[in-house]
């Protein structure tokens, strides 16, 4: 799953520069989830989560899609059980969501690269990255219900996403929407051409990793604890934080060369 | 209150085939939330709440407007208690909310269609519904300041749709939105011309009337518990939500059918 | 600082009529928030949280920008002490973030009115604010983080106003909305040409203080509280604060006056 992984890894890593790329390689399944690929998708994010080297990941499949969802064949087998699957499916969404927040909890931005389809599981996981970038031609949609089977663990990061009207559409239609309206209804960032998708990700990406790691890190564990604080609760915690910050050497060292109109030194 | 209501009916009730439309039947004050009309709300959600054979409820004003919120000259009467009123206003508003709560509790999603004015409570009506379509000349407010009743419990509802800071202009200045705005804030999620506006509502409930029954209604309850949880808690909820429903005998059926390639055969 | 303060003051107050306009007076520095400029905020705030007198607060910038947030060349100094400027950088964020809760606190709506730049904590300010009228040309930014140091405070405020993905983006790339973009994503609520800025706060100024003080002191309150409230809690809170605003002898009288079809004789 590390770099120089083979064609038939199921998860594709490259680094270039302070930017890692993780791509999703099962393109004949429409990068459906998996068991494998979540577990190479938590595997990967344990890893980078104590990697300095790494200041954003990027998110991306092969071949037509984003990603398609939950591998339904897959899921099948587990209904062979004497409990009908109870147990098999309450571990495979376990491990579904848990691989989820380590998105959220990686010190790193991680940046959604979406063309084609994201659905069910699959706009969870935009709805998780931190940012998305999308191809004009790309579509979001939360389709389980038209199988019967409610998107319930994708609308947890939905609704954080976007307002609750049209998350509620979302689900219940199973409709998909283009990029412009998911940048409008606020799941995507950015929309670009098909052809300048992967620039424009990339100049996002290459604009956060030169910012200073350890206050990217900071903010970022300290944005999503707050947001589950009341508003004082909120301001007493990341009053500390930004004190922290405000006295880590290479934070001084920036606030310095702004007062002197330079670049600052970082290390 | 049921089917075959008489025209003096405070409200109508029709079904056609699984989708039961209410009509709010007070014409003459715009459709003011009387304690009758309260009571006949909250009796038909009741109703429905148990009622198998309906998949979607539509809500309508008839005549000239969806609903201009709270009757003034019968709660005026209250005034006449040694108390000014105060028991008899708490438990009004008790009755209120209690109503549009049962909106959010229905195991079936809830559609407003919305023409004229939504005005206070009738706004908040169209908030607490789970989608809203709205006639491209439908207006919305929550004017109660401008007689010096700020609409506090309206805002509990608009709030949970609406960004923060739109929500406190419109109940400061009570000044009224128009139906594409409302869309662009979240209060509405589909825009119609005014002839159009049955039908595109119809549409929207049968598409959702589609679904398998037992798969919406409980999406839609795990949908607002979330909502209430941290991310932790809401993967933790719907994780086994979604579990339960992957073993459902109708679930099982439709995943089948979709990997087979057919429709899938729904009892 | 209270009116007939000389151009010397950082803050200067203007009331006209029921308004009161505080103007942050630091041109040079870009009104930078010094520990001075601070004080001077929660100084105004807190006589204003008692004056009847005033119905809506007025919040701009004199020179050529809203306000550049702290003033980092006076925060430089905190660094000499022994702990390297700990216990000064928490004092320091614990007092910005007082002086921000104080806007939400104030009985009486606040009002940002934003030209030029709106960076770090003068973007919290305006987010602190309970609107805001920006000119077409204003632009907002938590550029910290080209510093290294991350805007953690800011975000606080940032993220109850505008979508977590848009409010991420800001705070890792550093880069500014203009405020057709910022009006969109919910930060500000109207957008005027450079020369009818003040004029359109000002029209918005005086609808609010039209209504009646009572309500919409009560009614603001009870919206912030509400906020932090499962939809049951808010309900019941809310519906008692109706029916208190309900009895109240002014709003008894606005009732009375729109039944009638006549203007209320507030006092």
């Amino acid at each position: 799953m590390a770099d120089g992984a083979t064609q038939e890894a199921v998860l594709l890593r490259e680094d270039a520069g302070r930017v890692a790329t993780l791509t999703l390689n099962r393109p004949a399944a429409l990068n459906a989830l998996s068991e494998g690929l979540l577990a190479a998708l938590q595997a990967e994010f344990d890893a980078l989560s104590t990697d300095d080297a790494v200041r954003v990941v990027v998110l991306r499949g092969a071949g037509r899609a984003f990603c398609a969802g939950h591998d339904l064949r897959e899921m099948e087998k587990g209904r062979a059980a004497p409990d009908r699957g109870r147990a098999y499916y309450n571990a495979l969404f376990a491990q579904c969501g848990r691989m989820m927040t380590s998105i959220r909890r990686l010190p790193q931005p991680v940046i959604a690269q979406v063309h084609g389809i994201a659905a069910a599981a699959g706009c969870q996981l935009v709805a998780s990255c931190d940012m998305a970038v999308a191809a004009e031609d790309a579509r979001f949609g939360v389709n389980g219900v038209n199988i019967g089977l409610f998107c319930s663990t994708p609308m947890v990061a939905l609704s954080r996403n976007i307002p609750a009207k049209h998350a509620f559409e979302m689900l219940t239609t199973g409709e998909f929407l283009g990029a412009p309206r998911a940048r409008e209804a606020g799941l995507v960032n950015r929309v670009a051409a098909p052809e300048a998708l992967e620039a424009e990700t990339r100049a996002l990406a290459e604009t956060v990793a030169a910012k200073l790691s350890s206050a990217v890190s900071v903010g970022k564990r300290a944005f999503y604890e707050q947001m589950e604080m009341t508003l004082d609760a909120a301001y007493a915690h990341t009053g500390r934080v930004m004190a922290e910050n405000m006295i880590h050497r290479d934070t001084a060292e920036g606030v310095a060369a702004f007062i002197e109109k330079r670049k600052p030194n970082w290390s």
